[in-house]
């Protein structure tokens, strides 16, 4: 049975070391988010995500989700208990107003949390996850009254929420979908379609469940011009908030899915359900793409939770497994064999998972703070310098964080050896879990595209040469100090193959997009290492500072982020000469066979 | 629900332009293996894999197999009688001696019938893959009078085989190995004992079970220098080859596992069950040595089965799906949107894999050959060249051809979106059957090892030495060939890293062992880039005399091959670089943590 504690040390080191946090007090609620304050309610989460929510994640997997004839869908054994206890915690609300009875403290404070709890149990994490967008939808576009209605009850977990998108037939191409709407005398809409796909659309851990549902007005426009989003309740509510008529939604049946067995994906049929407008009539799209950043950024975070609790387990098992002896002979005469963390290629995988781990939830929080910023500050330039950083690092985030935490959760996987593809061990579920991460909210190959296509000349580029300065500027702040170089100089290494690509997509894909096409992806996970690289630059310089002011016991912890990220930068920087070199072959090769070659 | 042409053309190039195998017909069977005789078995092989196997491979994994309250075992509906096809086609004797019943054709040709029996189901290809292991066993070991009782009807597919290793406490390092045998005086021995992860330990497609058994013989010494192989039946046949009495040796659970689940995997509880050594007291280990490089080969062949069935059902898929519309404008407007295949990095994908199948189907047959050739050959020097060969690339074929095959898998996953996690569509079966051949017959990390501390210095290097010359001769034979320069440069360059990293090797890691450890993984791929590379020079030369002389109506096949290579080339071969970089930054980082930084 696999096991989870959270990584609270870390995420502590990053608050209050690297990102120092405490600077930011003069923004709203984040005064509130006093050291004292952010450990409390980490602890109280973490015990809640190790002792609670961690073992009900196997058994989740294994007994999954049940629809009933009448339609109606049960969550695994333990999970309503567990979401009751969730509730009671108001994890939910961390980050919602206080007017809506949430804590209004930073959405950083709410992504380290949802790190932990995606860690311990994806599958479950995601019935709060989910509600958490839709709360963020209906704070961006609602109307005071549907505020009032929704959102005391979202926040409180008593209502959760869901996001209907996708269709058969359309997933990626949104303008293709057919879901319509007709506006009834009384202001509201009779919404018909089939969405698929829709997780936590149907399940027995809330009163009532509340579907943004995207659909086409009679008479809108064809494509993405002539879709709405909707609110359509499960229960339609009485102005009170108390529990009116069913609305004619149901599931029609649950997708049999590769993982995430324990979260239910929910075939969503509408049969003339009772809707209302939500923002602006053909601005739905819109209105899902005020979210898109902080859902796309939650769900790079999935990725690297579920690399953090496999590299745990890895770890663990490494170090118990005792199979054959240290190449530089036996470390453990007195055992019949050496534990396996003696093989350095052991030792090749879970630095590779770790390294990544902590630089990953470096950039996690970084981006998170710049979210904060973007809504939170009252300065203009630095609310644009915010959004500008949210935009440009969102998709390298959920398709890096997300690629690499995959293939980390199979690395982790292949130390257990055959062990590893027995689902005892809770390895292969982690594998399984994870792979979702790759395809939702938007396939990773459509995060590539974003980046080079939209996000990178947006403004004129304004977005990707703050960057750049950002990153400079950081390798000149260490520049007089050795004891920096061996974390500055391959960054600087890796910095100017960036911007050789850049430069090459700027001469050779503007005249052609098949290049930009063509180098997208090797772009996105190049842009990915230099982020990285920079966390880990400023990771060091961090320990580094500490280890000079005495480290307060933390010594050792100090000396492994120093080792831990010269790994990173001898093992994980060399890539980006690879993906250079790619994306100067251009789109030649890959565009010239016809389609029937393949 | 996914579909399966088996690749004929492909293997009819392989077959007579590239190895021109027709050279070969001085060898015993290979006269037989006419082109006539090959397309005709292949073309029966590849129909019973399309309409028997390929249709219950879903059917399989979804209903997996049953254990029996009497410790019986059902394997999935319809692999019986599938089975009993198989057997009647005579396909498990391909290559088997004919005084056994087999056919006696090459090796060659039985690799490439099992790429074709896995691509369309694994998990029931286990069945008469490890009966052929168990074969060759007998063969290589077994006295006559257990070859005259054995081999006719394992050949003729009526008794299956199986190979028990593994114990739960020891998979990797046998010499820790528990199970006893014991002698009886009628030169018979009792075993006892437990094997975990035993592929087709019980299940019901044939009259009995011959299981092969690693024990140690009471009073044999420590470690792998006393464990002995035993041949125990299922059931105790008679010396006519009738059943006798059942033996003591029952399947005691089927493992929960991550895929294969047509395929029964057991827990083999032996309790005094009657054995008859095979091969010498204490010399076991040394008795599976000699079958392993051929099981290791068939399990690369299963990574690139698994790659090519994915490729194909995420090509056609990608020709059918409409989403989107090109960069560089709609190419079908007459469609609500164009096929997805317009986008460069579909295609880039698709490209990907094409490109690994092609090459990594080459590299099998090239090697299968050199099996052919060290086992028929009547020249010594050609046996031993052979021999080397094999040693050589069997690690870097196993590990390579599945850890890409997998990786492969989960792209050509990836194509389909959100779909591609859903079960119906068979894409993600594929990634979870795909993940066992990275782990067993040796986990990749042990593959890497053997390559590095076991295979490069064997002989004073040897086969290291030979295939270094082959390849330069290879880019030599071209170099005044200008169509060939963008296929021999980047190999030139390639092997330049492979010499480059062997050389760091010799001067880094006599002194310091671990030094090898830690690159041995980049290493493996290394080789496997440089390998790969080298069959693309070889197919591409081959097309370009194709062509040259007319081509017979395949010019667009060759014109593909031409794309295809130059695509592996520009896009693959890169990455040694970044492999060279990362053998040369040593152990240091990776040994420096404590064990309990982890």
């Amino acid at each position: 049975m696999p096991s989870y504690k959270a990584p609270l040390d870390d995420v502590q080191f990053l608050w209050n070391d690297v990102f120092r946090v405490d600077r930011y007090s003069n923004l709203p609620g984040f005064a509130d988010a006093s050291p004292d304050v952010v450990s409390a309610i980490l602890t109280e989460a973490a015990k809640f995500c190790e002792q609670v929510l961690t073992p009900l994640n196997r058994t989740g997997d294994q007994e999954g989700c049940t629809r009933h004839p009448d339609g109606s869908v049960t969550a695994p054994t333990g999970f309503a208990d567990a979401f009751r206890q969730m509730r009671e915690g108001g994890w939910i609300g961390i980050s919602a107003p206080e007017e809506f009875g949430g804590m209004g403290l930073p959405v950083t404070l709410t992504e380290v949390v949802n790190e932990f709890l995606c860690s311990a149990n994806m599958a479950f994490a995601m019935y709060p996850g989910l509600t958490q967008g839709a709360i963020a939808a209906l704070l961006a576009h609602g109307t005071p009254e549907q505020k009032a209605l929704y959102l005391p009850k979202m926040v409180a977990g008593e209502w959760t929420g869901t996001m209907n998108l996708t269709e058969p037939h359309c997933g990626t191409d949104l303008g293709l979908l057919r879901a319509k709407a007709v506006k009834q005398a009384d202001g509201s809409y009779k919404i018909t379609g089939t969405k698929i796909f829709i997780s936590a659309g149907e399940h027995d851990l809330a009163d009532n469940i509340v579907h943004l549902v995207l659909a086409r007005i009679e008479g809108a426009p064809q494509g993405t011009k002539g879709i709405s989003l909707f609110v359509v309740p499960k229960v339609v509510p009485n102005a009170d908030g108390s529990l009116g008529a069913r609305n004619v939604v149901a599931c029609g049946s649950l997708e049999e899915k590769m993982g995430i067995h324990g979260n239910s994906t929910c075939v969503m049929n509408y049969d003339g359900a009772t809707g209302w407008l939500l923002g602006e009539e053909n601005r739905g799209l819109h209105g899902m793409f005020t979210m898109m950043n902080e859902a796309r950024l939650a769900v790079g975070m999935q990725g690297l939770a579920l690399s953090e609790v496999a590299y745990q387990n890895a770890a663990t098992y490494a170090k118990e497994r005792l199979q054959g002896r240290a190449l530089s002979g036996s470390k453990h005469k007195d055992k019949p064999a050496d534990p396996i963390i003696v093989h350095p290629d052991v030792r090749r995988t879970l630095m590779t998972i770790k390294s990544f781990n902590e630089a990953a939830r470096a950039l996690v929080m970084w981006t998170a703070l710049q979210s904060d910023l973007a809504h939170r500050s009252q300065d203009d330039k630095t609310r644009q310098a915010a959004d500008d950083h949210m935009g440009l690092l969102t998709p390298v985030i959920k398709g890096v964080l997300t690629d690499t935490g995959f293939a980390n959760t199979v690395m982790a996987q292949q130390l257990f050896g055959g062990h590893g593809y027995i689902a005892e061990h809770g390895m292969e579920q982690f594998v399984r879990d994870a792979r979702i991460t790759m395809l939702y909210e938007g396939a990773n190959g459509i995060q590539a595209l974003d980046l080079v296509g939209r996000k990178l000349p947006k403004d004129g580029g304004r977005a990707l040469q703050a960057f750049f300065a950002e990153v400079q500027g950081l390798i000149k702040q260490h520049s007089g100090d050795d004891g920096m170089k061996p974390y500055t100089e391959p960054l600087g290494k890796a910095l100017s193959h960036l911007q050789a690509a850049t430069m090459w997509f700027m001469q050779n894909a503007l005249a052609k997009p098949d290049n930009a096409g063509a180098g997208s992806h090797d772009f996105m996970h190049l842009f990915g290492l230099v982020a990285l690289g920079t966390m880990w630059c400023r990771m060091a310089a961090a320990a580094r500072e500490k280890l000079k002011a005495g480290a307060n016991g933390s010594t050792e912890r100090m000396n492994a982020k120093l080792v831990t990220g010269r790994f990173f930068m001898e093992r994980m920087l060399p890539e980006t000469g690879a993906h250079l070199s790619r994306i100067q072959s251009g789109s030649a090769s890959m565009m010239e066979l016809p389609d029937e070659a393949f």
